[in-house]
């Protein structure tokens, strides 16, 4: 059986962070049977990709090698690693496999795509596990900002790999299971080939902090304020939603879901068994009749999202509630960099109303969900695996966690998207460059991230735009003066004068003048047109903007 | 003479970090004369303001009363308060004075654009002072993160008023004037009416850090670095690149100075005689025959700014020097809110080379040019004015900054963009509220950013772009069919259909059908092919473009 090999092949979250998405192998080269880690998505962004609605890896590999995936196993129900269970169903047609909250959340995907909710099965904590061709899968409990988080218990006949998903060390995490080291241990005892594991909080120093940490200062908080309190996080982090709603209860105020992630993640939460005591709730209408010193919101937005609750509340009414003077408005979250901007407005906004705006900067109303620099030694510890694999985090993460692993005596391996790891061995090597990407979903649409599409897009919001449409008759010759119009661009140029007219002008003599063969030739034609354009653009209005020829002939 | 009055009229920054721009004026309402202080920039962003070059305060109102204007001030030679000088000149043509360093930075930028240097003026500190109309002004030198800035003592026949600039409470500033809080008491004995007051660090809890704490950390780093080391800092900040100059050659490395700004800046620091005792600097040329272990390069770009020698140097070579494993690069520099993308991708991108970064999340690094909360008080307690008016910041600054004011026992007046203070009697009130706005240099226009012409540039780079085209001859009959060109959308839509085909299969149809009276009616038709297209792509591809329609009539 020396043929046969341990493939771990990254796509998406081993280079960034977001749009998780990993394979294992296992079988003769080229002919591995394969199972799927998370199906994530990642967020566009005004810079790289305007215009798109969601990002996820690249999945042509699996999709040219679809006979041999036996199943997708999804480790939590965070966006980027469940996002893209439905986008990628049609594609990849292998049964899903998650715990029961996972699943609920995946199965609400599912469904909006019409797809059964058989497509997703429960898989219940170790000792149960699944088989998949080669592997026997289990999902470990461990702690994270979202209920059920697991680590993948992959057995292989050529050793047990553990993947850590998305976690921290916390001992006390108010919801949800916490870390369980003895637990842990035992499964590990008997050793571990390959450790996969989450790198985004190596660079933070210090030892996590456990969610029940937060308890007491954000009860302070609350019982200490005069008007209304609202408060954000992801509504994902239920643990966090319960820490807020009990300080909201016990300070006498009646608790307010806002948004509709706020209340489905609670809704699937009760569901599933996870929640339990929630302090009661009530609706946007009854609260109208409550004195605003006795009310708590609980709103979606926490990264300042144009359309959630907290974005809608700075800019007035939201279902009715408004927020006023002497109000406070609580981030219980950390803003996720390139979102400064958009939360920073709201923040603004609040204070124009003459709202208290309290974010995490005293560190007393936030915890992170991943493990910290010390928080991956004590993992590393536990499961002394051979080797250490980091994944999830931009290439700085990941070379920095091998660096933490080698330093402490565990190999490490750095690997990004698309390098395929032979496991085999006592030493990983890469075994293949597999070519990866990103997919974006626009609209209804996919459409690969280097299709020129978005590039098209960014040119056009740069430069702006002109169409440039002649008619030429039976015999090629010009009829009547070319015309522009143009869109995302001034009006007028230099010394005043409107630039349509300008282009205008520099055509028609172009056209005047232009010789028959021009005039024939289609291609050749246009780009003079367009090259014209640009120039007679540039030196009225300093900038080349994108061209559109329109030809017309009337043959 | 109760009739006359003072008045202070912020036009940029009060309401948002950069653009400075402040009026103050004195004598009978409406006839005020007017000093200006700062005429600086803010940078765009693809989120707002894609395609933007620069952007700078509407000015309008001082165009509308540019025969009132005495002179403009520069307080110091930051971007934000000196970046306008030039696009303003023509529009207000008011002699412009500013200390030898700032003089000379500004003046370079007013020959760019063929203004004499004498347009801007050298004005020493005090006792030196400038008349202008009913105002006599001095310079007071305060420490700041670049040399020679200034505070304004404003005389007036109302009383003494001072504009703090942006400034730190530094005893030990390296390069520039150490804080003189002698100096101060002594200005401020008299009683001052005023203090209009940089608010940027109000919520920055602890006091500042000199300049001078920074030297043992960065002496440390360097002289333990291996490889070549690679600084960033931002140019203008004389002081740090002299920091980081002195840790290099402490440590026997070469220094070299990349990126235009940096070595200009250097230039102009060594012109005024601000900068004596800099290190021998060698050529990128010479650094070559140099051993890298002997290196150090200071670099424009700690924003991460794509064109900039640090960003450049994360891609491949810059003039000849190229990083390699085992290389150092530092961030002596805080990332902007905003920037942090750009930054965390050169970070990645030296990570994939093997080089460490070591950024200031130690806090060893770098330090803030801006007063911090304590510092703030510090001056209230120092100048102890009638009125603190918290200027440059975002609201959120400029409330938190008035709140502190009040708790201390100073009258804190909130002023933002546009609301004209008289400053005459013992309370401060609104006088007027004056339009006000963002000018956009746009290439070599500058546009108003309602002009609508950047709303139609997001429009296409969310939406994509399609150009219609239908033709109708003498009978407004259609002569052939109806064409698309489309520019950021993606070619198939649902069930693999080209776009353009669909479209165009719809427009047809429409044409076949319209009625005569559609046909004829220009605006009726526009819209019905706008609206048509739009209906079809959503239908298609889940989203609706900008539309471009092109009817041409042959009568």
């Amino acid at each position: 059986m020396s043929s046969e090999r341990l493939i771990y092949l990254p796509l998406g979250g081993a280079g960034e962070i977001g749009m998780n998405a990993y394979v294992y192998g296992y079988g003769k080269p080229g002919k591995e049977r394969l199972i799927v880690v998370d199906l994530g998505v990642a967020f566009p962004d005004m810079d790289t990709s305007p215009g798109v609605d969601l990002i996820f890896a690249d999945i042509s590999w699996l999709k040219e090698n679809r006979d041999r995936i036996e199943a997708v196993f999804i480790t939590h129900a965070h966006e980027d690693h469940v996002g893209a269970v439905a986008h990628t169903y049609e594609a990849l047609k292998a049964p899903i496999y998650a715990r029961s909250f996972t699943a609920n959340i995946a199965r609400r995907k599912m469904e909006e795509y019409g797809y059964p909710e058989e497509t997703v099965q429960i898989l219940g904590p170790l000792p149960h596990q699944q088989g998949a061709g080669p592997f026997m899968v289990g999902f470990l409990p461990i702690s994270h900002s979202i209920p059920e988080s697991s680590s993948l218990v992959i057995d292989t006949p050529a050793g047990r790999v553990i993947h850590s998903g998305d976690f921290k060390i916390d001992l006390t995490p108010g919801v949800g299971e916490p870390f369980d080291a003895a637990l842990w241990t035992e499964v590990c005892k008997d050793g571990v080939k390959a450790l996969i594991c989450d790198s985004t909080n190596v660079f933070s120093p210090d030892p996590g902090r456990s969610e029940a940490s937060l308890g007491p200062a954000i009860e302070e908080l609350v019982s200490n304020a005069e008007g209304m309190v609202v408060a954000t996080t992801f509504a994902s982090n239920v643990a966090r939603v319960k820490t807020l709603a009990d300080a909201g209860k016990k300070a006498g105020r009646s608790i307010v879901l806002m948004g509709r992630a706020m209340r489905r993640m609670i809704e699937a939460a009760i569901e599933t068994g996870v929640l339990r005591d929630f302090p009661k709730v009530i609706s946007p209408e009854d609260a109208r009749a409550v004195p605003r010193e006795n009310l708590m919101l609980l709103v979606t937005g926490s990264q300042g999202e144009r359309r959630a609750a907290s974005a809608q509340l700075a800019r007035g009414k939201y279902q009715g509630m408004e927020m006023k003077e002497g109000d406070l408005f609580l981030f219980s979250s950390k803003t996720i960099p390139g979102n400064e901007r958009d939360v920073i407005r709201i923040i603004n906004q609040f204070s124009e109303i003459g709202v208290d705006v309290v974010d995490d900067s005293s560190g007393k109303y936030h915890v992170s969900g991943h493990a910290n620099r010390p928080d991956l030694e004590t993992l590393h510890d536990v499961v002394k695996p051979q080797v250490v694999i980091p994944m999830h985090g931009e290439h700085r993460h990941l070379r920095e966690h091998v660096k933490l692993a080698d330093t402490r005596g565990y190999q490490g391996v750095l690997a990004v998207n698309g390098m395929m790891i032979d496991l085999s061995g006592n030493k990983p090597k890469v075994a293949e460059y597999i070519e990866t990407g990103r997919t974006y979903i626009d609209g209804s649409v996919q459409i690969g991230a280097l299709d020129g599409v978005v590039r098209d897009r960014i040119r056009m919001a740069l430069n702006g735009h002109v169409t440039v449409t002649v008619i030429l008759d039976e015999d090629d010759e010009p009829l009547g003066d070319p015309w522009v119009d143009l869109i995302g661009l001034p009006e007028t140029g230099r010394n005043n004068a409107p630039l349509a007219e300008v282009l205008e002008e520099d055509l028609s003599q172009f056209m005047g003048r232009a010789k028959a063969a021009t005039l024939r030739d289609g291609d050749k034609l246009n780009e003079e047109l367009r090259r014209l354009t640009r120039q007679s653009a540039l030196n009225e209005i300093g900038k080349k903007p994108e061209v559109t020829v329109v030809v017309s002939r009337l043959s």
